[in-house]
């Protein structure tokens, strides 16, 4: 049983795209630009956007954090969309979600360029995507696509149960996972309406869990030598930890582990990814830009 | 076992409409109108092109046909897409496809108003059907989830087997067919590149075969009191016929259709849905536009 050491497989990108950037200013030019909006003081937003700009000096990308109280008004942050969308000096950018009750989030993704969206949620991205043009891939998807490739995983014409089917990780992992350019993987979606669940994942290869359902994924729903790829990261009371809680996955790691021909740890697995594919997607867009 | 009829229900879903368009020209409103631009001369094409026209009478629609010679440049075309995308008096238009090949499909798919894009092939249009938002929907698709509902298929929780991932047909039946708002099915895409096809086929409530290969489904892929839906239409040699040729479904019907608990014929199955939805998809486009 091989542990998937997502922290490890991020480190190594950065340092691949860092190694990139250097090349890119040796030769004269300018690193590339990542602004993210962050409103309000919701305690994980503050944590994922002060991760992302560490995340872009990590890269040696330049970063720009414009934050916003959360008495802004929709139009107010349409301006500001619309002012990065122009800025000839950002190649790509973020707003952090989830926004204030009083904001609508789908016209505010929907308010960034596609080619400035490297959270890859803008309907443009999602629709070139499923048909297999070349788009904004969102970070968890392709960061899962990744440490499958990157642990050379064989995914074509293997069953693929992805457990959950939210707009940011269950749908776009199924287009990614059963187009020819992807996975080229047999996909089944299961989700809280699913007859026959713990079954569909009895008999598949690779397990996504993106459920968001503590420990959900049990030993015996999982085939002797799968990969399962663990994308939950809930809180859970825990006494014995300094901060009062830790982070379960979807999956029930200790029983399901030792089944495993390899699985994903939480935290460590697919969790530092993400952040690594956004940078990914910025080089992307400064490269495209240029 | 129930033959699915799409015919008739095609052509009670036009009457439908029809009414609802007299109603509204009852009240003094105008009628919705759809255009068509056809380059070349692709006898598949002039059939498809003809019948939607007719379809449009039938609705009581009006309708717009602009033919080119297959001599138009790119541009010229990009040209009648943006004069159409102006013109207030076009409700929602199609460049039937295929174009000639000094043609970038996509380029003119694209560049058509994603409010007036009915056959629902922008990416804008993909996207938003896959995040469940409101969306033109492209036909086959469409049709095929209208088809279940009006024959009182139960589709929640059920198995989906979808036989082939292409652009317009499963890749968007499957985005339907998993979320809640649409089938709320357990979705599992097959291709050509699938372990396990046919054992997936026969653990499936219901199949939706889109491979384009002639009698492909054969009955030992088929449960018992499953749900068929043929969306395949080969044109085979057939002496026996005028033409010298018969439309043949991926479906072997003969030996499937006594299983199944219903099952589309072809012809008259989802052939006849499609330009159907064509008319519907219009009918919204002329609606939001109101």
């Amino acid at each position: 049983m091989q542990i998937i050491d997502g922290k490890a497989t991020a480190a190594q990108i950065k340092a691949e795209i860092k190694n990139e950037v250097e090349g890119i200013l040796a030769a004269g030019g300018r690193a590339p630009h990542l602004a993210a909006v962050l409103v309000g003081h919701d305690g994980g937003s503050e944590t994922y956007v002060k991760n992302k700009v560490l995340a872009c000096e990590a890269c040696g990308f330049r970063s720009t954090l414009l934050r916003f109280e959360d008495t802004i008004t929709e139009a107010e942050l349409l301006d500001v969309v619309a002012g990065l969308n122009a800025d000839e000096a950002i190649d790509g950018f973020i707003v952090q979600l989830p926004l204030p009750a009083h904001i609508d989030e789908q016209k505010v993704t929907e308010a960034i360029l596609p080619e400035k969206d490297v959270d890859g949620f803008h309907p443009v991205n999602v629709g070139r995507m499923s048909i297999g043009l070349p788009a904004f891939v969102s970070a968890t998807p392709l960061g899962i696509l990744t440490l499958l490739r990157r642990y050379n995983i064989e995914t074509s014409g293997k069953k693929v149960a992805i457990l959950g089917r939210s707009n940011i990780v269950g749908k776009p992992m199924a287009s990614l996972m059963m187009q020819k350019q992807g996975g080229d993987s047999t996909v089944t979606v299961l989700h809280s309406h699913s007859a026959n669940l713990a079954e569909e994942c009895r008999r598949a290869d690779i397990i996504i869990a993106a459920i968001g359902r503590p420990a959900f994924v049990t030993a015996d729903m999982v085939k002797p030598g799968a990969v399962v790829i663990d994308v939950g990261t809930t809180r859970v009371p825990d006494a014995t930890r300094p901060k009062g809680f830790r982070l379960q996955g979807d999956v029930d790691f200790d029983a399901v582990a030792p089944l495993c021909s390899a699985i994903t740890p939480v935290p460590g697995g697919v969790g530092p990814m993400t952040i690594c594919m956004l940078m990914l997607n910025t080089l992307q867009a400064y490269k495209q830009r240029a």
